[in-house]
């Protein structure tokens, strides 16, 4: 059994190196990204796009080259358990998600996903043996298309000088910063000098 | 010269592996994350968060344990070429950011990213040479605090069913998923079965 071109020990290594926990939505979500790279044709460019921030963006980042850094990974939250993998330009793509219908086999990934057991209740061990005996077949598979402009990040264009900071900040963005404006997400701020 | 743990090369090495090319934001991201660890106690545990999402997270999440899919690393997009590591609980943190005033000595850094010169005229060579040079130099540091509540991603609470698509969700959302009130990044949508 692997998970894209590692074994599965492999994936959980990578896992804990990573993400710093094995955590089963991760392991879920390299299975996930598994199924969708299966469905899509090979040598094509595509980008990726989780409906949640949890755990899943970084089976994306572990298993292709798209990252938040480099935009080719965006974070649509929408709350739901899937990854999206969609050709770049035209926006045809394929949807992996966890299906609540499938869970019924699998109790202890049912009472954990739907939060039916409190942590202490839940038997981690059982947890993880059941997803790796699941693999593939928690999850069900779309054709999808997306809307690249909604979803990808805008180019940036003409860079200003913020008059009330003195930062670079995307001239787009009106006279000022959107942290001057009144977005910051600083209660206080204190210059402590320059390293040199 | 090191970035965190690592020798300059083995860094480039990292950005290479995990961002697909050598963007040098990303270099730079290196010497902001560096410089903020320095400025940190040891032995306790910091947040992250990014002002801008090009570049910057992967800076993040290749040298510290915060990443996106574990909740450590939240970008807060307010267009700024700024990190900063905050204290968990009560958001007394540090603030590194690229000083636009410390540009001038480094001529092909400031006319790359105030977008002075087109793509085309700039040596990339001499580019990356510079930022090498300059490491800190460029950067100024502040202490801040952030309202970690603001910023933070919150619990998901309760997971619900949808009764249109009928996959989980978080509950708090309302009586349906936020892709069936409408917020769906997708045109066109079909099943195409089972993996089993």
């Amino acid at each position: 059994m692997n998970i894209c071109t590692y074994t599965y020990e492999e994936y959980l290594h990578l896992v804990k190196s990573f993400h710093g926990s094995l955590a089963p939505g991760l392991i879920i979500g390299g299975f996930i990204v598994d199924l969708a790279l299966k469905h899509l044709p090979e040598g094509e460019l595509f980008d990726a796009l989780c409906e949640t921030p949890v755990c899943l963006p970084d089976a994306v980042q572990i298993l292709t080259p798209c990252t938040i850094g480099n935009g080719w990974l965006t974070v649509f939250d929408i709350g739901r358990f899937a990854v999206t993998m969609y050709e770049k330009k035209g926006g045809q793509g394929v949807r992996v998600f966890l299906d609540a219908k499938k869970l019924g086999n699998w109790p202890e990934i049912r009472d954990w996903y739907l939060k039916r057991k409190k942590k202490q209740e839940q038997n981690f061990e059982r947890l993880l043996a059941q997803i790796k005996e699941a693999g593939h077949d928690l999850l069900s598979v779309q054709r999808v298309r997306v809307e690249p402009e909604k979803i990808r990040r805008k180019k940036l264009g003409p860079v200003g000088i913020c008059p009330v900071c003195g930062e670079p900040y995307p001239a787009r963005d009106g006279e000022c910063c959107r942290n001057c404006r009144g977005e910051s997400p600083y209660t206080e701020i204190a210059d402590i000098g320059t390293p040199s």
